[in-house]
């Protein structure tokens, strides 16, 4: 079959690549679509040093064509973390093309039948392969409170700093979304105000909630200063690279720096199928499968959006 | 009057400087005793450019010989972060030998009335003393549950280290000090596991708390490697450096790490009054304010436990 092979820091799409072979509690899915993440741009150049196929944003079908999408981690069930309520921590588990598991950038993939999630009728693929990074960003509202009454900001106009913020105006707040892209702070929309990264000064110390999703070493440093004494840094993305920083003012500020990764996927179908939140803006260009390759070269280029692979002709 | 000037990274025990004059809404206070911080150690090296006299752990008394000791920060009481009940996080506030206000290893002392705590005849100077880097210790149990069944370590067996080790015993929990120094770790009594910090491979992933009190760019890491997913770091102590740091781990294992700082007078004052945390095996060696000098010598000693500066004959 075909897949989109990471090693050594480098993807090739391979072609002669063996189907996944299901373990007892997993089903095998044909890919409809999958969508390249920043960690997946991360991943092709050594980020952890996966060897293996990329992808884990997708939608497969069955063979009785419905359509479903899985979460991404596949933990044991059985260790004193999994039985502690915290299976996403388990730390036997294998992550959908990220760690010792194929990903779904193929013309199959297997995932734990406990992990599916049935996407319903009314989400075309375009819109059902963001569940995933949608419920990563619904993550947060599970970590703290959020509603008409908290002052958020975003840091990051990429594709999870916006699905951030639009998951805080789903839950009523008018966040703020800081970037240094005009063109892509523009996809924001109604009810959230945008401010360049280089026009904050004015908003130092003025926020309960940021939101790092930078995905850049700049990232603390700056909501640090934008945060207000006794608030929360909200870490949404990892940054591969040691960071030099100065940690004092979460000690004088009493700031709470709390990381953040995945999320809860029905909440995630639930917003995209009720309309809530309309995630289209955010697709900049679409691949078959075969042009994988291309694909990944058009995601690298700097300020650009969504871009998804199709798997099926 | 004599006072402990810091300027320019050192200190010297001047004998000619003046008596401080009270703003309106601040007492003078005849101090009788004041403790050697590691921050004051910090600062003597130059930390946040501090000129002036040091000291903010202390027992003064005024002029009909009642004894208090006060809180240190002083802040505006009308500016927003103070009317949202955050005073201590006032952006105007003085520190007392710490920001913008002389502190208290001198003859006299001012301070903001509404600061004063007196304390109980019960507690002599050695002991009251210790109200303030006590307080910051019971900071910790404002801003995170301790009980019986929470695993709490903390980092750092020096003297705020042990003190919030006490704490978290006084609050039901079976803490674990972990330090580098047998001989402190002794101190720290029935009830407390103690650990070699260089012994705690076996304990990776363990706590659901971890304060770092070590002072030590050190403290971090280590912290993040004890505690266990979804759980919080504690950092109760400033590194006046730059860190060196991959965060990802905050993220992946999804940690809060907490900044701590000043705590309820009150509580630390009940908690000796009545006998439940006996801080005296903590004092090393006293001198008078004459010997300040020896003293911040005897303070800044490798394993050095508290130093005490008694300014009344």
């Amino acid at each position: 079959m075909r897949g989109v092979f990471c090693e050594s820091g480098t993807i090739r799409l391979l072609r002669d690549l063996p189907e996944p072979i299901p373990t007892a509690d997993e089903v095998v899915l044909r890919v409809r679509c999958a969508g390249i993440c920043d960690t997946d741009l991360q991943l092709a150049q050594g980020y952890m040093g996966f060897r293996g196929i990329l992808g884990h944003e997708f939608v497969g079908q069955n063979d009785a064509g419905i359509r479903f999408t899985a979460e991404i981690n596949n933990a044991c069930q059985v260790c004193p973390t999994c039985q502690s309520g915290r299976p996403q921590h388990c730390p036997h588990r294998t992550v959908l093309g990220i760690l010792n598991h194929e990903g779904a950038m193929a013309d199959w993939v297997t995932v734990p039948q406990r992990n599916l999630h049935a996407i319903p009728d009314s989400l075309d693929d375009r819109t059902a392969v963001f569940i995933e990074p949608l419920a990563a960003a619904f993550r947060i509202t599970e970590q703290v409170a959020i509603g008409p009454e908290v002052r958020i900001a975003v840091l990051g106009d990429g594709k999870l700093g916006t699905l951030c913020a639009w998951v805080a105006r789903a839950f009523g707040a008018r966040p703020s979304l800081i970037g240094k892209h005009p063109e892509k702070l523009a996809l924001a929309g109604d009810g959230i105000e945008t401010h360049l990264a280089s026009e904050t000064d004015s908003l130092a110390r003025h926020f309960d909630i940021v939101v790092d999703s930078t995905g850049s070493n700049t990232g603390l440093p700056a909501a640090l200063k934008l945060v207000r004494p006794c608030g929360t840094v909200i870490l949404k993305t990892t940054v591969a690279a040691d960071y030099t920083i100065n940690l004092a003012p979460i000690v004088i500020d009493e700031v709470c720096v709390l990381g953040s990764r995945c999320g809860p996927f029905p909440k995630a179908i639930a917003a995209l199928a009720k309309g809530q939140i309309d995630v289209r803006p955010l697709i900049g260009a679409e691949f078959n499968l075969d042009d994988a390759e291309d694909a990944f070269r058009a995601a690298s280029t700097k300020g650009a959006r969504k871009v998804l692979l199709h798997a099926m002709h």
